[in-house]
């Protein structure tokens, strides 16, 4: 391991607004679908889960899809429409940010900016964060090590921004049964590495809806600060990951069961 | 998938005396050191741990070495220690075979026969123990992949026993910051596909000591029908997987906690 | 790395009849079906192989298969046929042996024993094999490492047999394009580690017939001592592994453009 | 695999200068440091490499490290460095693209642009460069399938711009003997399905100077398009990946036993 660290184990909780989110506070509920596809769906879904609770709403407009002929994303009118919903929602918005040209708009939009677990290795981009004063979500990259990925955080907070929240969203394994390998032991090693605060993103991590729940039981109770999980209106119809992405009715179950 | 199945995903409960090991019982817990290393050592380790609250002794004495110059395990000598103190305790133990040859000395003394990581794609053993009426732990192979494990212990019931435990003990991955990766989505996975009970063993799946006691929580959240642990009176003097075992002190606080 | 060794790196050479394996030598031709499945079929094999030029015949008779319901090959009926066709056709033989129930037979019968890459962990057959005064091909674990598929071999040598000729045959990766991925890194690695001759299996390796005879070249450029090949008189009614078989027409091709 | 595609396996040959790269086309050369260091070294090694007998000078002056706190190379004073060495050796120039920021500076000075392992997914950088004219070298991510490496080439060529050579640099795999697993098989599979130019990296996709040698060669023997070899004038004083260089007497050796 790396010595020299900004990140040394010393707790850090982020904040937006009024929500802790960190060791010693409840768990941070993350939710919205895989892309915002149209005003109605992002609005309807930020409404139905602010009455189920929800913290924040997320909802990708630029998206980084394997082929360039797959849907790329609403883009900034995308933006728009998130924004407007968690407004009317009252939730914070966290959306995915893909290339420094749309740095400010999305600074200006969003509350929280997510880095894709693609984009875990561009440098440049972390950099270039790293001067914002906004939170960061900075997703494992797909066969990210645990040294690579404290030093993709060392790479944002070394320009300033310790306002950082990891996401454990599982990496690539050799069995295609499940979409990647939720590795949870990330969970504990990353917060006692680094100090951070860590959310679970089981839809990516497992890629089947009937995963979803067990797999987030079993995120908070090796210490998880959060979840965040996909839900859509209507998932067979949904523009990208309907296969795990949870309907209202089971991210409502999911809550219960906590 | 092959589709020609034994397992099909119906409840199995395996029952070794008035213990009952599978879903809607509570969790087992299975418990000792890697290897048996003398008779005082067994002796300690099981009243110690019956005192603590242990369901199943676990003890290794024939050990699949990396290295044919490491320590082997004390053999028959070591299987005899590890019955006196199962009884003298009040437990049931669980050991594993790696050869036929020792199969009818295994199968007279232990409860529960273990198949090993390494000998999980042994399929000559595997047909063999399948015709004995002895419950079968069986761990995942060190990169099996869902259709492996489901298939090795179709081999077992094919040939007449569905007495079977599977394990999961970590899959082999990418970053060698833990021992293994602790693959906690095949618990819902495999209880779904094959009915089967299935426990987790922390220890190896993750090589970490500190690491052993929030993936054990995470395990039995996530559906889990019991653990197997390390636990050695005097981890840094252990023959084999000292740096994962537990004191009796860290078991004792393990099983409080949860 | 272990530091007790038999196998230093010292150069060894392996001998059948008049064929000498190793470095310095030309390299082996190894070829034949995944299985025997008639007298007919092997036999057929055994004479256009040796016509095409080859140097040992091969064919699997116990074969690890994932599912307990896939054909295991035809045992000790196929080995007969095995030999009687190696006979025939003036070709040593090399097939597989699963466990140490047929080790008698198998000895006496074949002059080369495989061992497949489900068994490379399997030290009880590795310590038994060792006492044998007969080549062992032993093929490298589906997920070993360097240091354990040395360590395998050690377990061989240190019983009394260095007649070892490794065989690379591809790793788990995470891309299901091919088969396996073939590490042919692992041959000048294995050379200079071992000093045991080394040969290479691009059947397996890829999985794929197209990709057979470029990863020959490949293999036999960075030093491998010999190549294994399956090839079948009409590899789409091969009872296993067909889509990677060869027919004697592109085998024969294959020998020309070496 | 996704069906719509540019790059349908034709033939694709990309000329620098009177240089073609490509099938039917003799293996092109390129060589030169990991990191331009100062005007001295990258001016003595383009001129020794010239003297051997080399066809494109390689030299990083944006480097994407693990760390923030390595060296992160020299910036655009390198570039002008690089350049001049270029021009007084007569070689053309390849260099690694972090950021869109730097592509009109790089694009002016480098003859080939590099897309980096770590930047393989980073789809906005693609775009922007896909509608260069302008030759790009694409290395596979260090964990991309080949179907996401075929698609990022896509990315490129759907903006028109179809001088995309590939460049196979080792995949990340379980053991760490080597730094990378060099995927040879990725040659004729990527040739066969894209059309487009294939050339191999041993330096990085072995990790391992002494591998460097046999793996050049088995790169040629599958069908590469050329090699691209990291040589420096003092290995063990390198700035970065000095274990993996050769000197220029080892690669002179090198040229010579091809």
């Amino acid at each position: 391991m790396a010595d020299r660290r900004i990140l040394t184990g010393e707790k850090i909780v982020v904040e937006i607004g009024n929500l802790k989110i960190g060791t010693n506070h409840p768990p941070v509920y993350i939710a919205g679908p895989c892309s915002v596809e149209s005003k109605e769906q992002i609005m309807e879904t930020a409404l139905t889960l602010k009455e189920i609770g929800v913290d924040i709403l997320r909802g990708g407009v630029f998206k980084p899809r394997t082929s360039p002929y797959a849907f790329q994303g609403l883009g900034v009118e995308g933006l728009e429409y998130l924004k407007e919903a968690g407004e009317a929602a009252g939730l914070p918005i966290v959306t995915e940010l893909m290339d420094e040209g749309h740095m400010d708009i999305v600074a200006e939009y969003a509350d929280i900016i997510q880095i894709g677990s693609r984009n875990m290795f561009n440098y440049s981009l972390l950099k270039t964060i790293g001067s914002l004063n906004k939170p960061i979500l900075l997703k494992r990259g797909m066969c990210a090590t645990i040294e690579e990925w404290i030093m993709a955080a060392e790479y944002i907070a070394v320009h300033g921004n310790k306002n950082i929240i990891l996401c454990e969203r599982g990496i690539r394994g050799y069995d295609n049964y499940t979409r990647n390998t939720l590795d949870l032991a990330a969970v504990p090693i990353m917060k006692k590495e680094t100090g951070l605060p860590i959310i679970v993103d089981p839809s990516h991590g497992t890629g089947i809806r009937e995963l979803v729940e067990p797999m987030s039981k079993a995120a908070l109770a090796c210490g998880a600060d959060g979840l965040m999980i996909e839900v859509h209106p209507n998932p067979p119809c949904a523009l990208s990951d309907g296969h795990q992405s949870l309907t209202f009715e089971e991210y409502r179950q999911l809550r219960r069961n906590k």
